[in-house]
């Protein structure tokens, strides 16, 4: 029986809640319950905030209700962080409360055993009687900047066009520290966790429709329901970036190992990636990469790249390697040549790449940069030693692509 | 005529000389006759330092001399700064002086076109009558700092055991940066520019018996003089690591357009660099992180290793890279299992990769290493989220290799 997607309306609760009770919040300061309820508030979150212990008391100015029932508003979401065993009761309350979304932040679920599989079914079939999605559990929770919500870590408030979705939260995590370095920010973040309920091809539906979305990435060790990520990237209108380990046999035991669940044949994962244009990142490194790129700079027309360089050596480098990527490292057309020459310094080498020589200054590089548009879908703007005004001559425009060394 | 590897003595004075002058040394702070004599000094040089410029007057608290011939004392090398073409006869200045080593840093020889070529042709003459070893010229000097000696920049005075040999100066300065930021030092670096007389050869053949290096990385666009490299490399004892450009046939037109030599076809590279057992690096970043591997850590015996992460994500990523590198993610053997179980939480999913999960502290780390130390050639310590105490289960005896994410 394949299970359909999630509708918008349903993840809405999740990514733009109106109202948020913490199921679990603590005032003390050690405590994930502190930690997640001090985040949200931090973020910035708009809507009415109920901290839920049944001790009582306030948590940072905030009065606390014994449980979501006591609540007297309405409340749109449930974040959870209490221990694993008290959870599907957890559930039962938010549904007999009429509220449909939860996030579980809480683990010793299936990823612990027998005992654990067991308390996490009892968790699905609480949310599927009173028809509330989940994310989790053992998750690192849901961010999203442009709601001002942030029921998870790091606290990133940087709103950007990347949408991250990782099977891990560590990974997850180590992406928003790049992205918060970078000041790069985010579109959205979701740890999916163990995926009880909620899974990638539910997120990467709903953020084909997120306004501020342009690129997804996705760490991922086993699809949790093939039809449905199917049906998920079916649809894809934006560019879906996937590190997907399990390239090795090594790899696939540990992924099957770790997420409890068919990791499958890494065949099977090229043909669908292929198939469906989703870009595969090797690396944690290039799934960041790719995601920026596609999410930030313009597509480039076609394969011909012009490199500008201060150092012969990097302009060399760069020409191996965009060769190596299949780019056209094309000689100067005669018109153009002709034209550099009439403002470069005689004795420059006037080619492809095209060395400025420790020469170089920014004004150099721009008056490159303009006289070859025209004749390149791309220009590489490669600067070795710091030259004054250098970040001013890049267009976004133009395509170029930069690289400080 | 095949050219005789230069002896250690030739070079022993430019990596480790007595006295030094500065030609064209300047008090212009702007003036890089200012910044490599400021260099000279800051780095701790302890011998007799004499600036030479015609003007007269002081740098930096030292009497300028008009000519090196002025100088009373006995001098071991000249640092050449001043324009091309009065560097043949800065050459030949010193030859008369009897002083056998020079750098010559300054540029616009062979790399701009036939007059720099005849300039440089006028060099080498010079240099070949008086017996003068000449790095460069259009270089960006040497730094030994186990000789407080660095005519270069960036300055660099932290002393390690990587040496770096680079045809690039900002190549190989962006190497010093890496080597600076983590503070790892080097036990020399060559930018060795044209190479109109030393090369690459004989500057392998010195490192391999210099008693501080243990690694040597290379960055090189192609071999100078064929049957001198294969000499050097025929004994050399120590590990070399090479980022050569030119796999592509558009790297290797640009290599030879900067170089104005001949790059060579990349097979024979890879046959060469395969017999002599050099390790190819094909990017900047594996050329460091290689070179510091070979440098700083122990060799393992063998392919057994073992992932430990406090990340389930993580440890799948590691596995799968690891894996695709050949090595072997062996399962655990049973005492070893057996043992982890004794002392691990119930909860803990024993296996390789072992996932430590969010639980993790650093003594459960430093106690699974070491039970697991016997069993394994190479452990892999991978920490996710901050862990207090981590860097001291690290044990560089064990081989363990140590991943901060």
């Amino acid at each position: 029986m394949a299970r359909p997607l999630k509708s918008r309306e349903a993840l809405e609760a999740i990514f733009r809640p109106k109202s948020v009770a913490v199921i679990g919040a603590s005032s003390s300061p050690e405590k994930w319950g502190f930690k997640i309820f001090k985040n949200i508030i931090d973020a910035g979150f708009q809507g009415p905030l109920y901290p839920i212990n049944p001790r009582g008391g306030e948590i940072l100015g905030f009065r606390c209700y014994p449980s979501v029932k006591e609540v007297e508003g309405a409340i749109d979401l449930g974040v959870i962080v209490i221990p694993a065993k008290l959870a599907p009761e957890a559930i039962r309350d938010l549904g007999e409360k009429g509220i449909k979304a939860a996030i579980d932040i809480t683990g010793r679920f299936s990823e612990v055993g027998p005992e654990g599989e067991a308390l996490q079914r009892r968790l699905v079939e609480e949310a599927e009687r009173y028809g509330v999605s989940v994310i989790g559990p053992n998750c690192q929770g849901v961010n999203n900047p442009y709601h001002g919500f942030c029921a998870s870590w790091p606290l990133l408030k940087e709103r950007g066009h990347i949408a991250i979705l990782s099977q891990s939260g560590t990974v997850g995590a180590a992406l928003m520290d790049w992205a918060a370095q970078e000041r790069l920010g985010v579109s959205a973040f979701v740890s999916m966790g163990n995926r009880a309920d909620v899974d990638e091809a539910d997120l990467i539906a709903y953020l084909n429709t997120d306004e501020h979305t342009k690129a997804i990435a996705l760490y991922l060790e086993g699809v949790k329901d093939a039809p449905k990520f199917l049906e998920a990237v079916k649809g894809l209108k934006k560019p879906l970036i996937v590190l997907k380990p399990g390239r090795t046999e090594a790899g696939r035991r540990a992924a099957e190992s770790h997420t409890k669940s068919l990791a499958g044949k890494d065949e099977v994962y090229r043909g669908v990636f292929k198939q469906f244009h989703i870009h595969r990142a090797e690396t944690l490194e290039e799934l960041y990469d790719f995601a920026k790129a596609l999410a930030y700079l313009n597509r480039p027309k076609g394969k011909k790249i012009l490199i500008v360089t201060s150092s012969g050596g990097s302009g060399v480098i760069a020409t191996d390697q965009a060769a190596e990527e299949g780019l056209d490292v094309a000689p100067l057309p005669q018109t153009l040549a002709e034209q550099l020459r009439s403002f470069l310094p005689s004795h420059f080498i006037v080619g492809n790449p095209l060395d400025l020589t420790g020469d170089a200054t920014a004004e150099l590089y721009r008056q490159v940069a303009e006289a070859a548009a025209p004749h390149y879908d791309t220009i590489v703007l490669l600067f070795g030693d710091p030259i004054e005004g250098a970040s001013e001559v890049v267009s976004k425009d133009r395509g170029d692509l930069v690289i400080f060394l």
